[in-house]
């Protein structure tokens, strides 16, 4: 399998999940807004020069949860997903989906106005309520991890994808002093070596 | 099944493939920005006060994707999604999280600055900025319908997903005027009897 990976972006998942996995896989690397991303041939993997995308064989697929449930089901063993008749099901799929549902469209926001736009241009209504959005979608997740480790039973694809996404979302501004299940979820997180080595990839 | 539904919001989504299914569900309906959304009892359902949620005996669930695969799981008798062995697989994944992953987070911006926010509150500069990135991703998504009818292969939980959110996309101003492929795609799913029903509900 090849990553296409650029550090501190969604890509940071696909290698997460590869560690704790154990699977091989290449990478082939960018920066972050880097002009070759826009070449034809990676237009050819990716139409909106975006990272993560995967090559898998003659399998090209793109968006990082898409490729989450990809790898889980092909590569995974029966591994860090429950099974449809498990009673962790349901909960596993809403926190899958709830890191590009509901947390990162903030995380974007925040990244756009606060990282890749020149100061003169920024907006700080902008700012400030993605940073109010995230916090309060955050408690959500603080709500959800009360008395658990992870938000779908045993360590899962959720916590590859709401959990790295909780990470960002206190990192750019989301409040989580008064977070206590978050904030010990982040830290638990990220001390995984299979974590602490794709941020660092 | 009890589909807890505001119109104009994702939860068309849910209704619509109830709809597809022929299975029986009820309703519990709000409107968008409805206070009663933020009542103790809703927010045991969704503690972003936000639908769709979906009830099913025991099972509590929120975020649309989530939703869209925990019914077909549940209760599509293999319809609407490949199986894990399928060609169109990786495709189908891809284009169930591309809703949420691309497009929504545009629309969101699109409603909130172009229906929600009072006038003399509302941004030019967010509202053209997520107009043009809406119409470079539909333009990904015209691209992929190339001699295709549906995202996937058959109709598909990817057609409720991309399929909706690119409909609402195109409302909100993503350009399709130089997409026939997009503009023939959406035209096509809005004369499906269940999206009609769903839209009207």
């Amino acid at each position: 399998m090849k990553i296409y990976h650029a550090p501190n972006t969604r890509s940071v998942r696909i290698v997460w999940l590869c560690e704790e996995l154990g699977l091989d896989y290449e990478l082939e690397m960018f920066k972050l807004g880097d002009a070759c991303m826009r070449d034809p041939e990676y237009l050819k993997i990716h139409p909106m020069a975006r990272v993560p995308a995967l090559a898998d064989g003659d399998v090209r697929i793109f968006e990082s949860g898409a490729i989450v449930e990809y790898i889980l089901a092909k590569h995974g063993n029966g591994r860090m997903r429950p099974g449809e008749d498990s009673p962790e099901f349901p909960t596993y799929l809403q926190w899958l989906h709830y890191a590009e549902g509901m947390l990162m469209p903030h995380v974007n926001i925040l990244v756009v106005e606060t990282i890749l736009l020149p100061e003169d241009r920024r907006n700080p209504v902008n700012i400030d309520r993605s940073k109010k959005q995230l916090t309060r979608m955050l408690g959500a997740v603080d709500q959800a991890l009360e008395g658990r480790e992870f938000l779908a039973g045993e360590f899962s694809g959720a916590d590859i994808m709401s959990g790295h996404a909780a990470t960002v979302s206190a990192r750019l501004g989301g409040d989580i002093s008064d977070k206590p299940n978050v904030a010990a979820y982040i830290k638990r997180l990220n001390e995984r070596p299979g974590l602490i080595k794709a941020f660092a990839t």
